[in-house]
Order: C-alpha cells, then structure tokens, then sequence
C-alpha cells in the first residue's frame, strides 16, 4: 500500500503543525501518512514512500539549510526517487515574505529529482502557506492539499 | 483513449521543432499527441485533451506575450483543467539567458490549474531547452520528455 | 532632474491605487514620478525616465499577458534601459496565489534589460502585494519602497 | 573606498575560477575586490565590504546548503546590508540543469536583505553561468558582469 513521508524543518512549531494538517489530509484520502521532523530522519528514508512532502520556514526566500542539505544529501539516491510524488508547503512571517519562493525551491528540488507534483487549482497554487501560526484558512489548504496528494499517490501506486 | 496537445508559439521554428520532437516521444509512449500553433487554437480546446504541452521562446524570461493571453483567456476554464498533465519547454539564444525561468513560469501556469507536472531526473530538469536551433542533445531530451509525460498520462488517464 | 514612471495594469483599481501610492513615496524621496496606464502608453516612453515601475494583477502566476505585450515590444529599445532602476509590485486575490512570482517575473525582465533592482529588508521583501484591496499594511510598504526606489534613483542619476 | 567580497562554494574548482574571473572584471572597473571559500569566513565579514558577490555550484535547482547555512547566519546582521550591492553566479552540470534558478535563488537572498542587484543585458542576463569548466564564453561573462558591479559599487560608494 502506497504511504507518504512528510518531513518538516521547524523552530516555532509553526511548520510541524502544517505537517500534522497535511498528513490529516493525506489520511482522509485513505493513505498512510507517516511525520517526521528531518532533523531526525535521513534522505534514504525517501526510498521507503511513494510520496514525500516537505515543509520549511522561510528563511532568505528559500527554505532552512537543514532542508537544503537533506536534499543534497539525497543525491547518492538520484534516479530512485523519479516517478514518486512530492509535495511543499511553507510558513513565513510575512505575506510575501517569500513563501512562494520556498515552496517553488521544493519543487524545483522535486522536478530535478524526476519526480511528480501537483498544484492547488483554488487558494494556495504552489503548495500551503501560513503567515505565522496556521489559521483555519491555513487547515483547510493544508487538507485539501493532503487529500489531493494522498489521491495522486493512490492512482499512481494502487 | 488519452490525448496530449503540445501547443507551441514560434517566430524561428526552432520551438515548433521542439514540439514535433516533444510529440514524437509522446507517441512512443503509445498516446496520440496534437501539435498546434497556439495562435491559431483556443484556450477552449484544452478541455479535449488529458496532457497539455506549452513551449515557447525566451522574450524577457518569460513566456511570449501570445501565449500568456492564451493562458489569460484559459480562466474561463478554471478547475476544468485540474488533475490534467501539464509540460513545458523553450527556446533560447543564450545558455542562461532565461530559459529556466520560460519554463518555469508555464509549470506555475500549469500548478495554478491544479494540473500535475514531472520532472526529468537527467538533462534538462524542468523540461527540455534548445540554445538557437535544436541539436541532437535537445532531440534526445525532448523525445525522452514526451515519452515520460505520454507515460504519465497513460497511468493517470488508463 | 531624474524622474520614475509607474505603470500599471489594471482592472479593478487595486493595482492603480497602489501605482499611485508608490508614487507618493518616490514624491516624498524628491524625486517626480508619473503615473500611467501601461495600455495607455508605449516601451519608448521608457527612455525618458531613470526609473520604471511596473505593477500588475496576478494571473497564473504572472503578469497580465497586457503587461507581457509592453515588455515583448521593449525589445526594440534593448540595451539602452541598461543601468536604469526597475520596480515591481503585484496585487492578487490569495495570499500565496502568486503574487511573488508575478514581481519576480517583473524583476527577470528588468534584470534580462540590464536594469537595476532593490530589495526590502522588511516586508514584501521582492516588491510591495496587496491581497484584494490595498490595506493599511500594503499602504506603508507601497510608501517604503517608492521611498527606497526614489533615493536609489536619486543616488544614481544625481 | 568601496570593495567587493566574493564569495564562492566549491568542489570542483569550476566555481573558485569564475570567482576570480568575476574578481579581475570588478579590478578591471578599478574596485578592490577580495575572494574567499565561503566556508572560510563568517556572515559578519559582509558588514565590511560595499558589494557581495556569492557564487555556487547547482544541486537540486539551488545553491549547496554550505552556502544557504551562510545565508541564513547571516540574519543576525539582518538590516545592515541594506543597500549594498549583491551579485551571484553559478556552475552546473547541465545547461538547464538549474542554474538560473540557483542564481535567482541568490538574487532573492538579496532581495530580502534590502541588497541592490543588476541584470546584464548581454549573455547570462541574471548572472554568469558556467556549464563544467569555465570556458571562453564564461570568462568573457564573468569579466563583464565584475566590472558592472565593480562601476555600479563605484556610483553607490564614491
């Protein structure tokens, strides 16, 4: 059964909250949602789902190092990861404080990786943002987006 | 049975080229692709296909003005184009002289939909790039690129 | 005496009201700075001015396809708006709906024409946003950076 | 007088030989400029320089995390580089392999540190990029681009 890892950079809690609603989400579609903080986990990890999502603060438009060097570790994996699902969100302090341009970074990781995203076709296109702590307008994106991304993962890997 | 319509805007040819080579692939991976001049097709046109394929020229590091009204004018459509898959490519004369950022824009295009995009886990990342006329490294991209998004439709669309 | 040319695109005079409140700020840094409907002028006009400003509604992601057009037709003048300064904001009806990467395209094609942009250190970082209607909030970023934009210009053209 | 720090990550050297290229363009313009392995020197080193030019190969779409973990230490000084001038250029693998997007992911850095930056309108349009060993094309780039910063240093800093 097709399961999804979604890692997290936090300091506030902020980020590790929109993990938790976007795993929700994931599980609302009937897929196996497992939350890591990516601190705490290792880039080999990814081999193991069929999709993967990641989430960071914003720091200088783009997300924390500790993200950055999970992904640059992940690149003894390269090729392994083509064809499974990703999936970014972001928190900020500001409105366009560059959460744009950290969820757009994920992705970018994402597509050099092979692999296959989605877009939200209402609020948040690029992945679920929060301008400090999550608010319902946040959940309810961060759900749906779940929900879209457990669903891809399904008909991908029934 | 699942189609893919590759759009292209050209002044040179060297973007209908690309699009000729885009499809070839498409069709290796057994779906039927359409090409077209998207100056002389509609936004409306996209509903009849389940892969959407948009190339252009680098004018400013962006798509062609052309195409952005055919992105425009697709709003009448919104939410009618998610879950669809959605490629992009570009020409250009110089090696970073906005290709990337051609690319990217039409991925955004596409995300805002709510369509689903991949990657390319070698070459050309985000989607296949020709410097001035399209040369045998391009071709080879651009044929693998259509073969990976025709795969994808195919799973996606069964 | 150096002067900054604010163009908007807009529909619903969101994006016209906050050209004009960029335009209080640049005032307020002595510099003149004029206001126009990008569809009520040409990319000549932008050789008379040390300082351009440009501001759009977000559409996919993007500028409006209106706003495309003037850059595209710019060409005819490239080279000669190389070492100008270049300003970017973005109005948008979500909060991460793409608004970022309406400004940013902005920016790649100030930078593609050679021109000179400037971050904020505090707020939008990459160019002042207003979700929906411009609020107190956006008022006082739209001020800031006229501010900034104007002293730049001021610096550089004396 | 005004001075230029460059800044550069690297494995291969590709990244160390545009630095200096950059170096020598930013002499050339008659600035002094200083080059150092970004893991060499601490994010306090930018308070005393007038210009900060950073340069990194492409992993994943982005700078390397060394680089971005400068970045995001840099926030302690959050504010006082504001209006200095920024530059970036990358190494790659591939020619869209991602190196626009690490350079734009430099550029924004800037951005939100309240940095000024230029485009060129000739060649790489948002800075050098290299594709494996610098070569002809590159250092002509480089040696352009220095000297654009190392004038526009000059202006900003008499």
């Amino acid at each position: 059964m097709a399961r999804v890892l979604v890692l997290y950079y936090t300091r506030s809690k902020n980020t590790k909250k929109m993990a938790d609603m976007i795993a929700s989400g994931i599980q609302q579609a009937g897929v196996e949602a497992v939350v890591k903080d990516i601190c705490e986990t290792s880039a080999e990890k990814m081999l193991d789902y069929e999709g993967i999502v990641i989430g960071s603060p914003t720091y200088y438009g783009a997300p924390a190092y500790q993200v950055k060097q999970f992904l640059d570790e992940s690149v003894v994996y390269h090729g392994r990861l083509a064809g499974k699902v990703g999936g970014a969100f972001a928190s900020s302090a500001n409105i366009a404080g560059g959460n744009e341009t950290t969820i757009l970074a994920l992705i970018n990781a994402f597509l050099v990786h092979g692999m296959i995203v989605t877009g939200l076709a209402t609020g948040d296109h690029y992945g679920p943002v929060a301008i400090n702590s999550p608010d319902t307008r946040c959940k309810q994106i961060c759900t749906e987006y779940g929900a879209k991304l457990g669903n891809l993962v399904k008909t991908l890997y029934p």
